[in-house]
């Protein structure tokens, strides 16, 4: 096994060269303060957090999730709790800790902080500062998957050089009507739920919608089959008490004010698919109620001869990239070919 | 043109044999109360209300439609304002006022006077008080949309004897287990509102979520395709303007609690199709994302050889009674065949 030489610019003192693989792989988390220019707000003051995981001296993948991901994609030597993207980064798949960096942040404005527009530019540049700082010249590739990768897109765009090819999973080059209308009706239910000083309630509704649109009827279908109850004159539905568990969840760890910025900058992502001039795989999944197959034909004949696509068919829909990892794993395994190594 | 021997037990006095057709045509609303032996609430006083245009001797089709629906489904001569179904009945449809006479009639629970649970069945044995109120001893169809498709099957099932035949368009033997989840969090955005005491607020936004179900990303992406604004620091897409007028129109027409019990009536709804045992006619939209296909196509299975299947694909989804007028009127004119008319 080789390594290419490595992208960074400062690599890290503590990672001496000639110790054995598995004692290069480090994890570290950091934060700093920064002053981003942000396209509809102007200049802001921010904090950047990050977290790695892999060799210092190995190529550098970032990995970005959906509005709720974060920095923390898998449990590690170092932060031993689970992460949102587990089943895809760990020995033996393509994001190995033990052949590459990967590198997650918290977007900026997932603290709710940060209560202006945020745009999915403004994410982009944020990541730019974040490399500067890590002492990063370029991405071996950036892997987004549904916010992330508009992020993925937009930091094609603006910082080209820095990133050597860009895998997009579930996003488009700009929001679905229909996807942009069910988002803004999640956020009238938290704007319903602050009019009586109830953040939690509008939110856990907000959320409980946005779990319909993340998955299918086929797999409600499947889970949520029993009969309806009457319970104090009530109608109670099957999926009831599932929705309710996960909202509560969601609730105990999502600032109100987190969840609508990111929310709206979803629908502020416009880019022009021409303009993207990287390598890039579209993963689109047939079954996604948020971000169709079609608008994602659309962002692949854009790109031209750059762009190609990848469809999975799958029953959880938006979230295929969390639960279908082995064949996730597969398409990026394709599209991320690590220099050096042999397929 | 010749009719069959009239189906009314009582013919109203008032329509003598002998004149012309085109003063034959008449049309009545009335209202009266009753009590209902509710299957979830036992005994209730209930108010019926209908409406009926045709000749007084023409064999009776029922016609009933969405929650929303009401008595009224077209403009006549006594009635100027437009109906729910204006489309669809009128010289020259297959509900042709001149050749049948249409009854409709507003559920039990739209005016919002009974807070318990109701059940398709209850639609069902009120319809029936309602026939023998009218001295109606059969009728030749009900044509049921959406939640009208319910209670055409409990009417079958319930009062076999009083249809010849069922048309159900947009509506399955159960709920779909997704489409029951997001009526259950619409009824929830009313509670929200309720919290407040601002039905109103609370009403709207359901209803709007409700919209998104009953139409498709197709329409969307058609009519909203303009980029998003920001306004006083808040992201507004392009539908949210459309979403707003339709549901300041539906919650100024609508008691809260009427679309609360109407909504969970939807859910309670179960029949066993295998005992259901007359001809009938399932009416399945490709398109629609409340009543899926798949369900229609079980539906008629359960029915054996007195079901048929007619599917439509429309940008309209669960809309596409509403909508598609000339490809449904197609369909019932096959479906509802008129004694002693030639096709």
């Amino acid at each position: 096994m080789s390594f290419a030489p490595s992208t960074a610019l400062r690599p890290d003192s503590f990672v001496p060269v000639s110790v054995p693989v598995e004692d290069r792989v480090h994890a570290a988390r950091g934060e700093f303060a920064a002053v981003l220019d942000m396209r509809h707000a102007g200049p802001r003051p921010i904090r950047l957090r990050y977290e790695w995981v892999g060799p210092a001296d190995a190529p550098v993948v970032v990995l970005a999730g959906g509005i709720s991901a974060n920095r923390h994609v898998a449990a590690n030597a170092q932060f031993g709790e689970k992460g949102w993207a587990e089943g895809l980064v760990g020995p033996g798949r393509t994001l190995d800790p033990q052949r590459l960096r990967v590198l997650a942040f918290d977007f900026i404005g997932a603290d709710g902080a940060l209560d202006v527009p945020i745009d999915t530019a403004d994410q982009a540049d944020a990541l730019a500062i974040l490399l500067d700082h890590l002492g990063i010249a370029q991405l071996q590739a950036f892997v987004g998957y549904s916010y992330g990768a508009l992020v993925a897109q937009q930091f094609g765009l603006r910082h080209r050089r820095r990133v050597q090819r860009l895998v997009v999973v579930s996003g488009a080059h700009r929001a679905h009507p229909y996807a942009a209308a069910w988002r803004a009706l999640q956020r009238r239910a938290v704007a319903l739920g602050q009019l009586q000083c109830s953040d939690e309630n509008g939110l856990a509704l907000a959320r409980q919608f946005a779990m319909l649109s993340y998955r299918t009827p086929e797999e409600f279908s499947e889970r949520f089959d029993a009969a309806p109850e009457v319970i104090n004159g009530r109608v109670r539905v099957a999926a009831e008490d599932y929705l309710d568990a996960a909202a509560a969840q969601y609730v105990a760890r999502t600032p109100v004010t987190a969840w609508l910025r990111l929310s709206e900058s979803i629908d502020l992502h416009r880019i022009e698919p021409a303009q993207l001039l990287l390598p890039t795989v579209v993963v689109a999944v047939e079954g996604d109620r948020l971000v169709p197959l079609a608008d994602l034909v659309s962002l692949v004949e854009g790109l031209g001869p750059r762009g190609s696509l990848r469809v999975l068919r799958s029953p959880y829909g938006h979230d295929a990239f969390l639960k279908e990892t082995d064949r996730i794993d597969a398409i990026l395994a394709n599209a991320i070919r690590i220099p050096g190594e042999t397929a």
